[in-house]
C-alpha cells in the first residue's frame, strides 16, 4: 500500500466540521473519502492533522490515505479536484513514507483568526471574519498575548464539553505555543498562532478572551491568572468558528 | 423631503442581481426597500447608480431615496445595518440635494474583475473570483486593453439580450473608458475599468474576450476589429458574474 499526503483548503461555511459524524452531516472527511473511494474504486479512509469545528476554515489541512492505486500524486489532485465539491480542494499530493501519519507527525500547526474592526459589518468577508464593532486596543491584547507562550496547562482554555475528555478521560493538556503574531491591515486584524498542538477549542477560546481584554471589558493580568485557575470558566467566550482558519501544519 | 444618498456594499452570490423584478426574485433594491419602507414607516422607493447582475457583486454602489423622516445620517446607517440581510451593509448615508439622482448624476463607475490563475481552484475565494486554470500572457493582454481607451462605440461588447435596447428601441451605445489597469497579487489578476457608463454585460464581455487573447485562442490585434465590427457576435464569451464587483461611483 502507498502512502499519499494531501493538503486540503476549504471554505469550512456549509460543513459540520472535519470529522465523520452521525448520518446526514456534511463533513470535509466524508466528502474526501467518498471521492477517493469513488475514484480508486475501493473503500478509502483519511486520516486528518487533526479536526476542525464546524464553521472554521482551512488554507493547509493535512490528511493522508493508504491505495493501491498506482496513479501519481498529480493524476490524484486532479481527479479529486474534478469529483469534489467546490468548497474543498486539495492543492497538493506526495507519496510519503509508510509510517507518516496526518496526526501523529504534525510537529506544530498554525491558525490565524480574522478580526474585522469597522463601523460598519462587511458582507463580502463575513464568512471568514468576526466582525467586532467595538473599539479594540491592540497593543494591550499583544503585551498579554505574551503570557501565552510557552509550554502550559491549557486546560483553562479548552472547551468545558470537551469530548476527548470525556471519552478518553484524562488526558494532559500541556501544550506549547511557539508563536504568536498580530498583523493589521486596514481595518483587519490577523491573529496567528502556532503550537505543538491545540485543546478543543483553544484558539477560539484564547481570541474570545483576548477580545474581552482589548475592548476593556477584561483587565489586563487576566491571562495569567486564568492560566493558573485551570478551569474553563475563567476564560472568556469562544469566539465564532468563521474568523478560523487552519494555515498550515508542519511535519 | 429630505434626498439621502446611501453607499452600499453586497455579496451579489444569493441575488438576482439589483433591480427589482418579478415577485420571489430576492434583489439588493428589494431588500432595501424593505427595510427603508420598514424604518420610516413609508413606502420608499430606492434609485441605483444602475443595475448588477445576478451574482455580481458590489463594494460601492450608489442610491438614493426620498424621505420625510428627521433621522440623521448616521442613524440611518445604524438602523439599515440593524434590518438588513448580512449580504448587504450599508456603509454611508449623506444628505444630498434635491436634484441628485444616483444614476443621472453619476459621472463614472469603477469596476473590478478579478481572475484566479493557479493549478488548483481556491475554495475560499470561488465566489469573488473567477477560476481561470489556462497559462495566460498578461502582457498581451494589457497591450490589447489599450485599444478599449477613449470615446468609442461599444456596441459588439452589449450584450445581445439586452434589455434596454428591446424595450427603449435604439440608444447610442457610445462610451468612454477612462482608464484601464490590471494589477497582480500572487496568483490574482485585478482588472479594474473605469468609465462614464457602462453598456449591459460590457465589462464581462470586455473580460470574456480579452481571456481570450490572453489564453492564445484570439489572435493580438483583434480588439480593434471587434470594435469596428459593431456586433456582439464578433466579441469573445461572457466572463462569469462571480468576479465582477462594483468598486466605486464617481459624481
Amino acid at each position: 500500500m502507498r502512502n499519499i499526503k494531501i493538503t486540503i483548503e476549504y471554505d469550512g461555511t456549509d460543513f459540520c466540521g472535519w470529522q465523520i459524524q452521525e448520518k446526514g452531516k456534511r463533513t470535509v472527511q466524508g466528502e474526501l473519502e467518498t471521492v477517493l473511494s469513488k475514484i480508486f474504486k475501493s473503500k478509502t479512509k483519511i486520516f486528518g492533522s487533526g479536526r476542525t469545528d464546524s464553521g472554521v476554515h482551512a488554507l493547509g489541512q493535512v490528511a493522508n490515505f493508504k491505495t493501491k492505486s498506482a496513479m501519481t500524486p498529480s493524476q490524484i489532485v486532479k481527479a479529486l479536484n474534478a469529483w469534489l465539491p467546490e468548497d474543498i480542494a486539495v492543492h497538493q499530493a506526495e507519496e510519503v513514507d509508510e509510517n507518516f501519519h496526518a496526526q501523529f507527525s504534525a510537529k506544530s500547526k498554525i491558525y490565524r483568526y480574522t478580526i474585522l474592526t469597522a463601523k460598519t459589518r462587511r458582507p463580502q468577508i463575513r464568512k471568514t471574519s468576526l466582525y467586532n464593532p467595538f473599539p479594540l486596543k491592540l497593543n494591550v491584547m499583544k503585551k498579554e498575548a505574551q503570557d501565552l507562550l510557552g509550554k502550559k496547562d491549557f486546560r483553562s482554555f479548552q472547551a468545558a464539553d470537551s469530548a476527548e475528555e470525556i471519552i478518553k478521560g484524562e488526558k494532559s493538556t500541556v501544550r506549547t505555543i511557539k508563536g504568536i503574531a498580530f498583523r493589521r491591515s486596514q481595518n483587519l486584524i490577523f491573529f496567528e498562532i502556532e503550537a505543538n498542538g491545540f485543546l478543543y477549542k483553544m484558539v477560539r477560546n484564547i481570541v474570545g478572551t483576548l477580545l474581552e481584554i482589548g475592548s476593556g471589558r477584561r483587565a489586563a493580568g487576566t491571562v495569567k491568572t486564568i492560566l493558573k485557575s485551570k478551569t474553563r470558566m475563567s476564560a472568556g467566550q469562544t469566539a465564532e468558528p468563521r474568523g478560523l482558519c487552519l494555515l498550515k501544519v508542519n511535519y
